[in-house]
């Protein structure tokens, strides 16, 4: 873990953009990934940006980082930087992946991919031409339930998919009083559809195959919040709640619902699928385990399983604790980036960008059917 | 409890239609609701009906009653009976009211109200013209932790109710090789929207007020089944799984969805209100609990309290156990026909079957907005 | 249900001891047996006991019996009277016992069996020379799911026992306010390790076999309370918690506890067993459904099964509603009496006041263990 | 967090003996708590030391430490070395710990303190007459729900505690096919009373204070195993469960057990706690939640809340996530580290090795308990 051994290993060398929680999250998962998955070198943060320097100076200590600057295209630029990780707000994405990518960094971008359906593509367009390896953070797909609930989906555990249901409830938004922030603002935080929505768009996918078409519908229960810079109101731009039928290609429908003013729900999101041989449900708020209920089992056992997903033979555990000791939510981004590594420098990596822009193409096409109040279907 | 008592203070004398699962129910609330609720004097159960000689007769003596037919036109005709209970198939259900009604009969009926609008419509012209007491058999309402959620919410506990979701996950139909029954034939069985959903629809509206617009989608998996008198396959004319998004007058927003594909779901219903004070949420599978997360408590103790709803305070309680022993799904049916029978012969009764109607109105919205794919207003 | 029907086809005939809460439960376990069962005839309450004449004549009407007396005697002799149902505090449950067999009655009994060792000796000895029909009233034992628990245990599901747990919280004796009654009395409501225990004991010797040694401590927190007659203050008598370790005659150890001072516990019941193949777990707070954690399962479905202990192949469940419904206490009374009434007039009856002589010793076995301070064994 | 870094503000030199399962988590702990706390400098881990060559060298790399040796008494003995981290199996604890005290360095140890308490305190007394710094990893005082309750019963919040409940319950035994191993050797293991039952007689006292007296049982139910290394069978000489009844000094009654016999139960540890004013459960299998119930509370709200452990008011919770997003394992041995240097290198540090040793006397007594077949007195 000293210097010489990162060079001499070709020890990625990490640049991040911004430094906020999910700069925090990132840099966790760094620092702990080497040991979690016995990895013959840990990855080396060289360099971190954001706009204030004190903050940034204070967060480069912090994180661990070697350097900080508060010019982002510094990071992107500098020669001894492998992997540009993205963690700055959705707003910024876009135009940080196109230059990344020109520089033929590796990135690694936050979800979600940008505010924009038109901005993604225009992004994506960069990243295809250079061909760097490129990843969205995705997160939640490498907790070890999620991840086995999509495997068993996968082996045909609960036959084909019929029913999907995904919700995700916070109250983060609900009091009036919080004054406005750039996660109020449309062009800089994206929708709450895009922002907590496009988890549950891509774990929809993953699982139960492309949607086809959606209709949505959004509030925003309180309009306006106080300017604290200035001191009168400003617009919210972003709806507060939205929800959704699917109809995905197979045949299957969905319901669909994200919302951040659901008082004592801090973060809870629950997804499940009904087939056909079975039921599999996960609830974040238990994290560490899966529910199956398998249609062919005993009659007289009637009911669900309760899997603790920690087995060694479900998905990342043999890297964490002995089982029912429990991962918490920085496992997610342990895992994320430990398989990105593991690959490094050669890939594949997954879930890419172009997930990334499918997911933002899916969670458009809410948007728009919130607008247009009515079905809109996905080519 | 004997003859005499019965005669000389007026115990009620149910005729009822129909004698199969709802029968079963209904009959054993009639014969608890004397000890529950300490009744002067017990209901007088004195004819059931149903087309099948000995199978009525059977039921007759099982569940207690003193004689049977199978003619339903005798029962609403008998001068010796006073309330017509009808727990036939929901196709039967809006002719037998209006016999009952033009009889001058009191009229419990199960729901839904019909299979059709129109049928339900005729059928309520009659019994307002009729002015006879009148009640829809939405037992859900009488859950003690369902009534104390209502009463939570009436009382601003919540403070204004900004969403509300319904689900219904069963497993009744998931299996193709189940035979053709009456419950695949909408014109007797109706949809899953009215049969399970108007549940829903009603505990929503009775909460959080009118709902003004609609949007469903609906799926049979299974598009024939055998039919087991016949031998060949006959269409099913239902639908196994519908969801709708719903926009309330207040301007709140709600998500629905009813599920009979659901493998080792028996008959999990949930329902929750967010609103700007705080949370309630409603498991049918913990059906003695209610949970309240209330924004304006002490933040330190964060999360979500599990009332245990058989308080000596809670509605019904006093009737029942000491808390914590907890009540079952019969409890529902003896608290509403207490309910019923405390005010007879005099009323008000409540859900009254105007509630029935409206309830009926909003499924029917549903049905139509899942055929014509977009959003149906509700006048 | 008429007169002629219960006389013509022997309809058993019910004198109660007692009008409380047991009384209660006891009478809506008659009058809906009926039903539930779908017997030929439903009991007749003829007669109920108590010493206050207006409280018992209320109760009487309110009970739906036909007759009432404040003299308990004249019901054990009533020649119209064949089951005495006893629901009076402990202490008078020998003297009372002990007449009914006199007298050639059935007996029923609520639990505990006495006071004392010695009392349940005497009235067992008089029970035994009658040969008179009787059974204790173990009523958990018919819960479906502690039915089911037993029934899997028996079949070798968890292979042989090796260890049990059982635990009994409520807070009902928490508050120091709460004035002296009955229950505080030790020669009345005896000891809470016999009064909430012999339920807990029963269970255990019923799944795992004959308890041979046991290890208890007792506490009593609130040693006086107010005397509500008098005005000073009266010694409390019974322990308001106990726990006590267990060894089974079979090698199995167990740990046992129960107190009535744990805040915001109404009712908490628990037992779980863990066997060479398996583990079983009751919680009564979710008393419609039972856990199993099955050694043999697949390695990659870790965890246990919540069974949902209504499916129709369960233990009494058939007699009841649709799977995922549930059931409440009162079920617990109603199949106890039904199995009784099924079997009525010739037996046999399950559990006898034998099993609850049996279980009195166990509980008198921990009563001296704490006195004595160390292990006491069971002959 | 380069050499020079370390060398110029001081970071805390690791040497590590073991690199088990407990090495891993140790080492996962120095490499996020930086991240985690934000501390000025991570902690170096300098060198590992293990019995085998091959293994120890994979390890190092695999933990991230600067270098290897099969010596651990050059460990304890490096001039670059600040804290001895004790992770290697208990029968090794006391003579590393003396030996590390005797080269004045500061000690974090693994629990249990050691296999004996004659043993123990030899160890002790060494530390003591050294002064260094010294710290046992009782790692679940540090999960901030545990830290949690312990702060609001020392607040108060549940009054004086009556009654103290805790259980850790394991199938690692269960299965008699397991080899025998270290684990089975009371020298090498220790027993399971001390193993796994350190943790819950130190939560015991840490939140209601001295423990009194005891009375235990043991079972082996697998007397033998087979030796993987001879061909034989070894005698087991640990127990694989454990019970015991506790009286605290204060007055207040406790049980306690501890099995590792029990299927498809991984590492479920419950601890609850009922005092004069409340209740407090926490339940392993939920770790980022603990319930409250509260006394005082509203009569209409009767029930527990459960607290999402994770507010940013609550212990070690603003190192982590945002509430909702929960912490596994790993976290507590991050924040017991974090305290550790958050002080490092003046201390003081808790809890302490003397914390351990009063553990190790109680679980003595038990261990004398179970053999005396008797209550065993602590002074």
């Amino acid at each position: 873990m000293t210097d010489s051994a990162a060079a001499g290993n070709g020890a990625a060398r990490i640049g991040m953009i911004g430094y906020g929680a999910m700069g925090k999250a990132h840099a966790y998962a760094y620092s702990a990934v080497g040991v979690i998955r016995s990895l013959p070198s840990a990855p080396r943060l060289t360099v971190v940006s954001g706009r204030n320097a004190e903050a940034v100076a204070a967060a480069s200590v912090g994180l661990g980082f070697e350097s900080w600057t508060t010019d982002w295209r510094e990071v992107v630029e500098r020669p001894d930087v492998d992997i540009i990780d993205i963690c700055s707000p959705p707003g910024t994405h876009a135009e940080v992946i196109s230059a990344a990518a020109v520089n033929g960094k590796a990135i690694l971008c936050e979800k979600p991919l940008a505010v924009s359906l038109a901005e993604a593509e225009t992004a994506l367009a960069v990243v295809r031409a250079s061909r760097v390896l490129n990843a969205i953070c995705f997160n939640y797909r490498f907790l070890p339930a999620v991840a086995l609930m999509r495997q068993l989906v996968a082996e045909g555990e609960v036959g084909e998919v019929l029913l999907w249901r995904g919700s995700w409830l916070s109250d983060e938004f609900l009091d009036p009083a919080i004054d406005f922030d750039w996660r109020f603002d449309c062009e800089m935080g994206g929708s709450t559809i895009a922002d907590l929505g496009c988890h549950l768009v891509d774990l929809a996918e993953w699982m139960v195959g492309p949607i086809e078409e959606v209709c949505a519908q959004s509030s925003t229960f309180t309009t306006e919040r106080a300017d604290p810079t200035g001191g009168g109101q400003l617009a919210v731009g972003v709806d507060e709640a939205s929800s959704a039928l699917i109809r995905f290609a197979s045949g299957a429908a969905g319901v669909f619902e994200v919302a951040r003013t659901c008082a004592r729900r801090p973060c809870d999101f629950t997804i499940e699928v009904n087939g056909t041989r079975g039921t599999l449900v996960f609830d974040y708020s238990r994290l560490n385990e899966l529910r199956l209920g398998r249609g062919a089992d005993e009659e007289r056992l009637y009911g669900m399983r309760t899997i603790r997903a920690e087995h060694k033979d479900h998905p990342y555990a043999r890297s964490w604790w002995a089982i029912g000791q429990g991962v918490g939510y920085g496992a997610s981004f342990v895992n994320l980036i430990g398989e990105l590594l593991s690959t490094w420098p050669n890939g594949p990596w997954l879930p890419s960008l172009e997930v990334g822009l499918r997911v933002q193409r899916v969670c458009d096409a809410m948007e728009r059917s919130a607008v247009e109040h009515g079905w809109v279907g996905l080519a």
